[in-house]
This record gives C-alpha cells, sequence and structure tokens, in this order.
C-alpha cells in the first residue's frame, strides 16, 4: 500500500493498522515531518518514500537515497513506480488532487481522506471507486449499502402509560390509566403490554426469530423516534428513526417495494432531546425474564398465556395493574423447565399454565 | 389478500393502503366489531368474512351467507378457501398463533402483526419468509437490508472551535483559539475549516460527487455521535453513530471487509442529549456557498483556493480569522461562472484564484 501523507493524523492511524494487519508498506510521505517519517522507515522498511522539499533528503535516514522522491512532482513519480493495488491519500489541501488524478489513471484504488481532490476535481475522478476516509461519508456509505455483521440488536420502549407514575401508585392503577399510551394510539390489550413491558419482552423474542441474534436488547427512548438501532461489529451503531406511524412498516410488509412517501420524514429539527435509559426491573418486573426467554425461547408459550389471563382480567377490573407482572412471573417461575417439542405441545402447554394463572389470581382474591 | 383482525388499527390501516394501491381484498375478520366490519364489506367486497361468535353471523351484511366463517376454526378454513399469496395477520394475542401456522402451511406470504405468533410458536415458523409489521421490527429489517431508495442524505457538524463563541468575538480569534477543536483532534488546515464550516461545505460536495445525490444538507450535531443521516423515500430515516474516531472509516477504506471490533461501541446510555441545530449563516457565512456549489459545482475549485489561501494567511497570523470567509464569498461571486471544461483548466483556475485571493488580502492590510 502507498501511504500519501503518512505522518499525519490519518496517516499514522493508517500505518497502525498496517501494523495491525500485516499490511505491507510500499511506499510513503511527508511534507516536512521528517524526525517522523524516519521512525516510520525503520518500522516499516518501505521502499519508497517522498520528501516535501530538496533540502530534507539529507534529513531522510534508512533508505537508498536512489528512493527518495520529492515535492509534487515526486509523488507523481513514486505512484508511477510503486506497485500497490491501493493508494491512501491523505494529503492536505489542493496539493492532493494530482496524486488522486494519478492514482486512479494508473488503475489503482484511491481510499481518500484528501477531501479537497473531490471539492476541485470530482468530475474527473471514478467516484463510484473511491474508498471515504471521512467519518460522514463513511457513515453515509454505511447507511447506504452496509455489509458488516451485525452484533446487537436493539430495540426501543417508550416506557407505556406509566412511564411518569411513581412506583407506589402502580398497585392502584386501572384500566382506564393503562390505556393512555403517550405516543401510540393501539388496541387495549397491547398497551397494556407496552404499560407492563410484557410487548417489549414479546419483541426481544421476535427479534431473536426474526433475525436470529441472541444477542438483543431493549432501551427506554420515551420520543418514540428511533425505534431500532443495530450495533455492528466493527463498532458502528445505526438507528432507524420514522415518526410513529404504523403505515410505514404495513406498506413496508404489504407492498414490499416502497418507492414512494409513506409518511413525512422526521423534522430533525424539531426533535426533542433524544436520550436513552435502562429499562426499571422494579417498575416493570416483566422485563426481567429478558434472559431466560432468549435462553429458553420455549418459556414464550408460558409467558404469554400467563400475560393473556392477567391482562384480560385487569381489562375487566379482575385484578389489579401489578397482578399481571405477578402472574407472569410466577408461570415462568413454575414451568421454567417447559419444552415444546410439536405444535400441538404449544396448545396444551398454554391451556395449562392458563388454568395455573386463573388459579393464582383467584387464590388471591 | 386476506386481512385477518381488519377492524383493528392495524387492520384498518392495511385496509386504507389496499384502497391507495388498489390491492384486492379477498377476505377479512373480526372478533365483535361487525358494524365496522360491514362498512368494510360495503368499501372493498371481500369474498369471504369471519366473525368471531356464531351469533354475530345474522348481523353482517353485504355478503351471501355461506361465504361466513365463524370463530378459530372459520379463520383457518378462510385461509383454506382464499387464493391470496399474502395474509395480513393483525389478530390479538394467542388466537393468531394457528392462522399464523396455516398461512405458512399453505405455501402464503406472512405479513405478522401478531406478535404472539412468535413468542409462542417461532420455533415453527418459517422466520425467514415473514414480513413483519411492528416498527421496531420493521426498523432492524430496514437497517439490516435496506433496498429502500434514499431521498436526502445529512452529514452533521460539531460546530468547531468557535460554537459557542459569541459572533462578535471572532473579529480578534487567533489561529491559536481556532486550533482548538472539541470533539476531534486533526491537522491545523482541516481544524480551521471546521471553524469556518469550510469543511462541512467541502464534505457536501464529497457527499454530491461520491453518492450522486444533490438534496445534501448538513446540521450541527454537537456531540459528534451522529455522523451522518440517511432520509429515504418511504419516510424513514437512518443515522450512523459512533464514537469520534477515524480509525473506523480508515479501516473500512483499507480492509474493504471489516469483520472485527475496529473501536468500542457507543454506549448509548452515557450518550448526551442528541440535539440538532441549523448551521448560522451570520456565524458561518461561508456555508451561504452550499446551494450554489451544489448547482455549479466548478466552483469548488474557487471556493478551495482562495480558503487555501486565507487559512494559510491566517495560520501564520497574516489576517483575522473573519477575512477567510471574506476572501471566499468574494471570489465565489468574482468567479461564479467558473467553467472547467478539463483537468488543465483546474490548474489554471486555481491559480488565479490564489492571485486574486492574495490581491484582496493585501488590498486589506
Amino acid at each position: 500500500m502507498v501511504v500519501l501523507g503518512s505522518t499525519g493524523s490519518i496517516g499514522t492511524n493508517t500505518l497502525l493498522l498496517c501494523k495491525r494487519h500485516n499490511i505491507n508498506v510500499e511506499a510513503i510521505s511527508c511534507g516536512k515531518n521528517v524526525e517522523l517519517l524516519n521512525e516510520q522507515i525503520s518500522n516499516f522498511s518501505p521502499k519508497f518514500v517522498c520528501v516535501g522539499d530538496e533540502k530534507l533528503r539529507g534529513e531522510v535516514k534508512g533508505i537508498s537515497k536512489d528512493k527518495i522522491f520529492i515535492g509534487q512532482e515526486g509523488l507523481l513519480d513514486m505512484l508511477e513506480v510503486s506497485n500497490s493495488k491501493k493508494v491512501v491519500n491523505s494529503l492536505v489541501g489542493f496539493a492532493g488532487l494530482r496524486p488522486s488524478l494519478k492514482t486512479q489513471k494508473l488503475g489503482k484504488k484511491l481510499a481518500l481522506a484528501n477531501k479537497e481532490s473531490l471539492v476541485v476535481g470530482g468530475k474527473f475522478l471514478d467516484t463510484s471507486k473511491i474508498l471515504p476516509i471521512d467519518s460522514e461519508h463513511f457513515g453515509l456509505k454505511f447507511l447506504l449499502e452496509n455489509k458488516t455483521k451485525p452484533s446487537r440488536l436493539i430495540i426501543t420502549a417508550s416506557g407505556g402509560a406509566f412511564y411518569k407514575t411513581p412506583l407506589k401508585s402502580l398497585k392502584m392503577a386501572t384500566a382506564k390509566d393503562a390505556l393512555k399510551h403517550p405516543n401510540w394510539s393501539m388496541g387495549a390489550k397491547i398497551t397494556i403490554d407496552s404499560a407492563t413491558m410484557a410487548n417489549k419482552l414479546f419483541e426481544v423474542m421476535e427479534a431473536y426469530w426474526l433475525y436470529g441474534i441472541k444477542h438483543i436488547e431493549a432501551l427506554i427512548e420515551p420520543t418514540s423516534m428511533i425505534h431500532a438501532l443495530v450495533e455492528f461489529v466493527d463498532g458502528s451503531t445505526s438507528a432507524h428513526i420514522s415518526r410513529a406511524d404504523m403505515k410505514l412498516a404495513i406498506s413496508h410488509a404489504v407492498l414490499e417495494n416502497v418507492d414512494e412517501t409513506i409518511i413525512s420524514h422526521t423534522n430533525l429539527l424539531e426533535l426533542k432531546s433524544i436520550k436513552f435509559h435502562n429499562i426499571s426491573l422494579k417498575k416493570y418486573p416483566i422485563f426481567s425474564l429478558k434472559e431466560q426467554v432468549l435462553d429458553t425461547p420455549d418459556i414464550g408459550v408460558v409467558i404469554n398465556a400467563a400475560n393473556e389471563v392477567g391482562v384480560f382480567a385487569f381489562l375487566k377490573n379482575e385484578c389489579g395493574f401489578l397482578d399481571i407482572s405477578r402472574i407472569v412471573l410466577k408461570a415462568a417461575k413454575k414451568f421454567r423447565d417447559a419444552k415444546i417439542l410439536n405444535e400441538d405441545e404449544i396448545f396444551k402447554l398454554d391451556k395449562e399454565v392458563r388454568e395455573f394463572a386463573k388459579r393464582e389470581l383467584n387464590a388471591k382474591i
């Protein structure tokens, strides 16, 4: 590889990476910092180097004099004699343009940190072949055509109707209170499930089944503008942002290829401050089952059955709000070793758990 | 298409979409809301309907009695007789499982809003073929395998060294002040370019050349955690989030296929509140050239040359901070009709602009 501007911030980081990945460094260049260049020569033994000025030639050490190129013309000559397939151009300013043009003319791949190359010469570069070294453009590329492996999925929760309700008031909360969801207008069952966080527990399981990744987290994002995030192995995180409107997901599911406006974009400037919070297990005890459901997904049948019994009893004012999580946790404990081997066993277990949950509720009342 | 649970919130939204896209609705179902079902029958003329209970049969209108199915078994029978290739399952609770299983057994595509199907029966569904109707899972899918067309690119700016400096203090700002960048440690040229926003103007041009989209915006995001966002035609926005560390972009440019950890993920819980702000053209007058550079990208040569003259004069204390934007704007105006027809013209124009900019600077001093 050739690294132009090897003594700058991008250049030194690039060489660190070359060291780590054992990438051969064929040629490097600097403007004035010959001291650092000499260090790099002794670390990487490049075949060629280039320095900014004839006066600096004598200061270059550890490489034979005929392998030292000088100035702007020297950079181009050095590119010409090098065999490398890739050139990292981290030169500063307009001076980066000629080496960029030359790199592509020689059929080498251009990894570009020198933004002036595009600013002044974008027209004469094959931009589809450029590998951008810039957080913004890398970020765009990542979002437009990402191929990196995901490492963790994160879904968000609004916190439901009781997000701001003090813990001690939950005991007496009624169905009417719980049905006031702050951000989404939905049916009764799912609104209660949002208030208990059973909904998010279910979504964690769904994400596992849909995307085959066990590393899943849920965080509270009170504005309901960011719905999902993916962490990738490299250290990137991406987020999906949209208005809270189900038309978007429905359109993609129904039409499959969406090439028109379904809803208006989130106005980023009008966004309330975005903050992420952990889900409090004190307030949302059902969510404490997350690791258990990811470890033994068969338990989903148990949790769902107990939850349905609890929610429908609560909606009919037959039990308190906290009784929902109480019987769900109780059922999850009692049936913790449940195994589902075929479809029929789902229905059998479902029935058994419902009976258990009803007995538990009645016993209390 | 078949829409199970057509009178709920997902169901009604789905039918709206069918209307808009002229999608045939072959069968619909409701639990109890026969009034709305009857409306839907008169609007969509489905071949089959299903209601939750035998007692409701008499209330269904506008369809012959033998096309009315009843209850859980009825749903399955209705699926059996329908020809549709796609089933939207927006039933509530455990009752959604059997129809989901049946849908896939019949070889139909399952668009799934009923989360309990996966929670209790994920093991027995071909999850790779499920189209999820849920903001979180749609969001994940979008981030993992998005195919939607982008409509606008957004890059972010930290605001540079003077983001919090009052406008009136900028006149006397020194190179030393300007070199204190809040979030990134970079070379002198780019740090000054960040303080004037020339850097972001350049990045807008780069994004245009790299991704071929003219609809580009830059917004200030003071934490430098979100680097880029893409707005897609459907109304989705995605964001790339990472620590401010160039190793990430460098690794992708150098290695191309990154399958290992380069930097640690942003800790979402430790994130400061994220807020986006417009770039103030009073404070960053250079950025007022954005529309001009996107309209006539050849002007990039002019802006870059004048900017380099200004920045290097400023770094040598030969001019004030505001002189940089002054001469850039002046050059952009004088050379606004510049046309670049071949590579040589870049170098000719660059030289001409530099001479102009130097004269302008000297004239002032």
